[in-house]
């Protein structure tokens, strides 16, 4: 799916934005680039910022024009830091984007096209395409980098990948500690109370004060490690306090 | 709301990198830079890079230390390329901790906090904050570049405070044209069924082709320019068709 997903770079200026957008397609899983008439290429800044990404770069299809770029794709949607006045269909948010892209991408390539850092896209290569986006960005200050750009959408669209059932994306979580049972929480809760009233901090049995420190420690959700530390604390000030 | 949102960024090594990070932080409505211990600041790559965002570079705070740089904040994520095995919360998605970050800071400062290129956020800084994040990414290649993890985070940020209602952010979205009624719709429908009748293309009214195309139409729901400009069309070729 990912990999019917092309990113097209077009007239790009300066060949470290290359490498950068090379970057950034590969941390979110995307592979296929195509370079429309790039100023200076191939080139050693390239190399040098795509770090890990050379073999996108190296792979990368120059293309002499926009056409020939997208010919094969089902779905063109032209990034643009204004969206135009013509009437082609805009995606208002980059997430709504991302997730019909991904779904178009199941069976058939699709594109996302970048213009030139300055200049964008020209009106007639938003003609040819099918959608275009923007990023909404501060009023007074909205134009990202173009590496920037392809980062923020690229991982637009490994979000909505990943959270496609059929993905099979596992987030590398840490491993999740064991939950207490009510019967060990009820424990706890049980010599919290007892140390409350030994030492003096509640002189009689005082529901609110207890519910109140009862439902912070909940809230917290120690695991069944924390909460033997807990009780272990416990214990040691105990040994210090009067017999009740 | 957004200008409560601190990024403070740890021991940065790239000048450029505080810069790049800087015009992300812009682009996305945030204001409130804190360096601690940067390697080379202040830096002519940090103003370069910065571009639009200079000002962010020269009015960003400088601190020894981590704990400097966010005493006063009710919640601090520490974003990390992996999530540590501490029982630190932690965020699955980025979305979801930009929706509790920004909601945190309607009334008091937060941070989110960035680590070096290399080694990210030492286990000492990270307990230090309240919450960590990390980026889903490529399990084969997931190491942002500093900047752009800076620009991705933010973006979601920005999205978050745009989707509350209060924000009163408005989308510069073209303006959009007026749509046909009914009753315009019903007279083109009709118009284009003459004109298949009276071409041939179909023999007898033919509910089902019909319909097929109506619907098509129906879909692409044309402005009332253009669905002028089709009946125009309409009327130049059956100017050409026999008298059915």
């Amino acid at each position: 799916m990912l990999s019917n997903i092309r990113i097209v770079l077009v007239q790009t200026y300066h060949p470290g934005n290359i490498g950068a957008s090379a970057r950034a397609m590969k941390t979110m899983g995307l592979s296929d680039l195509v370079l429309v008439n790039p100023r200076q290429f191939p080139d050693p800044e390239a190399s040098r910022l795509a770090a890990g990404a050379e073999d996108l770069v190296a792979n990368a299809r120059v293309v002499a024009s926009h056409e020939e770029a997208v010919s094969d794709c089902v779905q063109v949607v032209g990034a643009s830091a204004r969206l135009r006045s013509l009437p082609l269909p805009h995606f208002d948010e980059p997430d709504e984007m991302a997730r019909e892209l991904v779904e178009q991408a199941r069976h058939d390539p699709v594109a996302l096209v970048f213009g030139r850092e300055r200049f964008g896209l020209t009106n007639d290569e938003i003609r040819c395409c099918s959608h275009q986006v923007s990023i909404p960005a501060n009023p007074d200050y909205g134009i990202l980098n173009l590496s920037q750009a392809v980062q923020v959408l690229a991982h637009e669209l490994f979000t909505a990948w990943r959270r496609r059932p059929e993905s099979g994306y596992r987030s590398a979580l840490p491993t999740q500690e064991r939950q207490p049972t009510r019967e060990q929480l009820g424990h706890f809760q049980a010599h919290l109370s007892r140390v409350m009233q030994r030492s003096g901090f509640i002189n009689q049995p005082h529901a609110r004060t207890e519910a109140q420190l009862e439902s912070l420690f909940a809230r917290a959700q120690p695991s069944r490690r924390e909460l033997s530390l807990l009780r272990g604390l416990l214990a040691s000030l105990e040994s210090h306090l009067p017999d009740s």
